[in-house]
């Protein structure tokens, strides 16, 4: 036996059980290992490979479980006869796959579609020492083993071949149950399960509707600043669209522009990513002036559940007598991003061709992702998290606050209820971008403002700096290093 | 303490414990139990519910966890006094919510977008005592427990911040990985990481295809029959869709017709539905005539694994010296269609654009499904259940392959490595729509085949039977009835 074939490495986060086992599965599976062949004693390859005994007994035992290995009594283990095989593949010539002149497929796509701009945000945000990113999950906050025994339940064999299998259209109706009654009410927001599609979270929602709903000639209005990837996405649909300007009290309500508007998306809870809270009479006047010109609102209600300044106002969405409002909401903030899970609600007629239309996209969002978040949910972790997170995002908070009068950095935003980050107007000359480059090099991630507004390629002076992900003990000096940063630029 | 209030129903397939903890917790939240109120001890409230003592003092003790209940020195449990509470909502007035005329939400739906016709399979198929449903897997198969520990591991704590996180335009690397050294390899196609994007499923590959490539001036060609959903999918975006007929050695090379073709959509290895492989001879020639008439080529290489009557053939995209394939992959079907795990090959800017447009409709398929189906796959469970599955299908085959002959019906399907279905040619008179509503009523399930026709409103006398969740036990009486209720309908 090949005891060379095998090499572990300490220094990976990956398991040595694990890093064995892949090895030897791949080596059988390649036939590097033939059936019948005798395997080295647990204790020879333990040896070998300096590892515990139990280490290879182990491995070998669940090769044995899983049909790779066979004992025999008295001389240790053989590869199974009838082990699986990567299967041959009749007449393949790899050389043919590298021959020949390639066209060039992405000069094929459709052009008016290529107005993409996607924020790629460091996915490294945790190695950095101060990270003001926004929209990641602190998992220091999570309780990750009662999720853990959420995604178990929800993958026992009583739920299993359910949820495995194809929903067609369907949603999981613990979910849905869940948001009929505990979240949207919450709101303000009283509606039957057909009124409800789960999305892969909010954006996902955000594209069903600009597909559904947005042809050419559409007039779009969006706030200024607003969501980056909200702007790509209706411009992929229409080249009208226009902004509104936000105040201290949400979109500025310029009826010049609403006049001509067929939809307007907004985030009326807390403005992104100003934070700031439209009050109840602004919503109303908004939703009169959507009845008088005939648009549709699309309300974004990201973060609803960071309300820990004051208590939540209601959703535009319960103030809408007419239908006028579909309402999106997320599981992103207060779960985990990596989850992908939103909803969407409307109009019972309007969520079935929705579902049409997801089905065709992408079918349904996956069914243990689903049953998992609803047991979390139903069994009140979920409670428990969004209440630990305020108590915890209100602590930060004030700390930031503080910081940021200390440092002298004018803070833009106006948040009534609380949310997870602040938006800081930096002096006149500041270029954003500059900023965050010189940061970067200090271990200190900020969020340039430029995205946030429609013309991408003006100089920004506005910047985003979170709490969500950072520890209350670090971001009095990470704010200080943002006030040196900027000084140190000064023309 | 309202023991009245909790109702355990012990016909539901909701544990008894899951149960009480959701009412316990509902009620908490709902301030219907009030911080500090006093809970009744364990044996009172068992004997009231009818449950052992310890269901009730396991559901204690975890609210505690969860910081529900507090324990009391020889009192038993209170409501902890800061228990989560479902947080009032200011000035809501729920009456807003139904008053006022609503408007047609669904009506504003941009028109040209209105050809969706997702078909709708029953969910309930797993009731029918004879299921011959395409596309769902069989959970007695599938290595249910594995799975669960390779979930366990994705879930764990060295795994859970960086799957939980917003992966941005990324993938699971050890996904992609496992399938360019393991999945790719078998089909002849040797890849780098970067020509590859992992998708909600087949489904999803093909409508971001559609979406980057079609425009309305764009010639889409498809085989005769189809996938259904591939029709809606490319008629959202043009109506110049033609059609060519499948033979059986796969899609007939109409040159004429492929011309003046933009985009073919083909499924050569398994033709969908009649799953008929092409042999090499035609693939070279297809190829060549993509290269003359500058069409591009996506491949739907779907059941790939399951070629269990001979060895696989290469895929078209082995082939492809030129760049002009799209090859598209799927774990629906060797693993569960609710997983929502696909993959699309092609060129590495291609890719590129396809991860941006991703990223606006949905961002990415979940974490923890990436990485879960990146463990059984590398940890060997992959090979062992696609191994199982091959040898269950080729008896579940030979049965019926012998039931349709000893029946007289007459299978066009002319499949050289296997699959999973058989496509059925009844009598010329024969309503397959008909045929199929009669079967229900005698608890038999079958794909009616108009939908896999352009001209979706003909009758059609085809109809499709998959042996892939059906017990080999039932079978041949499953056909026999087919038979007899043909010959009823007969006129």
């Amino acid at each position: 036996m090949k005891e060379i074939l095998f090499n572990l490495d300490k220094t990976l986060p990956t398991g040595l059980q694990l890093q064995l086992k892949e090895q030897l599965v791949s080596a059988i599976l390649s036939r590097a290992l033939q059936p019948g062949e005798r395997m080295p004693s647990s204790r020879k390859l333990a040896n070998h490979l300096v590892v515990s005994r139990n280490t290879v007994t182990l491995v070998y035992q669940s090769l044995v479980d899983s049909g790779y290995l066979e004992p025999r009594a008295r001389s240790g283990f053989v590869v199974c006869p009838d082990a699986p095989v990567v299967p041959p593949v009749d007449g393949l010539n790899y050389k043919d796959t590298i021959e020949g002149e390639k066209i060039d497929l992405a000069a094929r796509i459709v052009s008016s579609k290529l107005i993409l701009h996607p924020m790629n945000k460091p996915l490294n945000w945790r190695e950095f020492r101060y990270s003001f990113i926004f929209g990641q999950a602190d998992f220091k906050l999570f309780s990750h083993s009662d999720w853990r025994d959420c995604a178990r339940q929800a993958l026992g064999a009583r739920d299993f071949g359910s949820l495995a299998g194809d929903f067609g259209h369907n949603d999981d109706p613990l979910l849905v149950n869940y948001i009929i009654r505990h979240s949207l009410p919450q709101r303000g927001i009283i509606m039957e399960p057909p009124n409800v599609l789960v999305t892969m979270g909010a954006q996902n929602a955000l594209y069903l509707i600009a597909d559904l709903l947005i042809k050419r000639s559409t007039r779009i209005v969006v706030e200024e600043p607003c969501y980056p990837d909200l702007l790509d996405i209706v411009k992929k649909y229409t080249t009208h669209v226009e902004t509104i300007k936000v105040d201290d009290s949400g979109l500025v309500l310029d009826e010049k522009v609403l006049a001509r508007c067929d939809l307007l998306f907004v985030t009326p809870s807390h403005q992104c990513p100003t934070t700031v809270t439209m009050p109840t009479e602004r919503r109303k006047a908004l939703l009169e002036l959507a009845q008088k010109h005939d648009f549709l609102v699309i309300e974004d209600d990201y973060e609803f559940e960071m309300n820990f300044l004051a208590a939540a106002s209601p959703a535009l969405k319960s103030l809408d007598s007419r239908g006028r409002v579909l309402y999106i909401g997320s599981f992103s903030k207060s779960l985990f991003p990596g989850l992908r899970l939103g909803y969407l609600v409307a109009s019972r007629q309007f969520i079935e061709r929705t579902r049409e239309l997801r089905h065709l996209m992408f079918r349904h969002p996956p069914g243990h992702a689903q049953r998992t978040a609803a047991y979390f949910m139903a069994l009140g972790f979920y409670d428990s998290q969004i209440l630990r997170l305020k108590r915890v995002f209100a602590t930060r908070r004030q700390t930031m606050q503080m910081a940021l009068d200390e440092f002298g950095l004018s803070n833009r935003t106006a948040a009534l209820f609380g949310g997870t980050s602040f938006w800081i107007e930096g002096p006149p000359w500041l270029d954003a971008d500059l900023l965050a480059t010189e940061l970067t090099k200090q271990s200190v991630l900020i969020e340039p403002g430029g995205p946030f507004f429609a013309d991408r390629n003006k100089k920004s002076n506005f910047f985003r700096i979170a709490y969500s992900s950072i520890e209350r003990s670090r971001i009095r000096e990470g704010v200080e290093i943002i006030r040196k940063t900027i000084d140190d630029l000064a023309p």
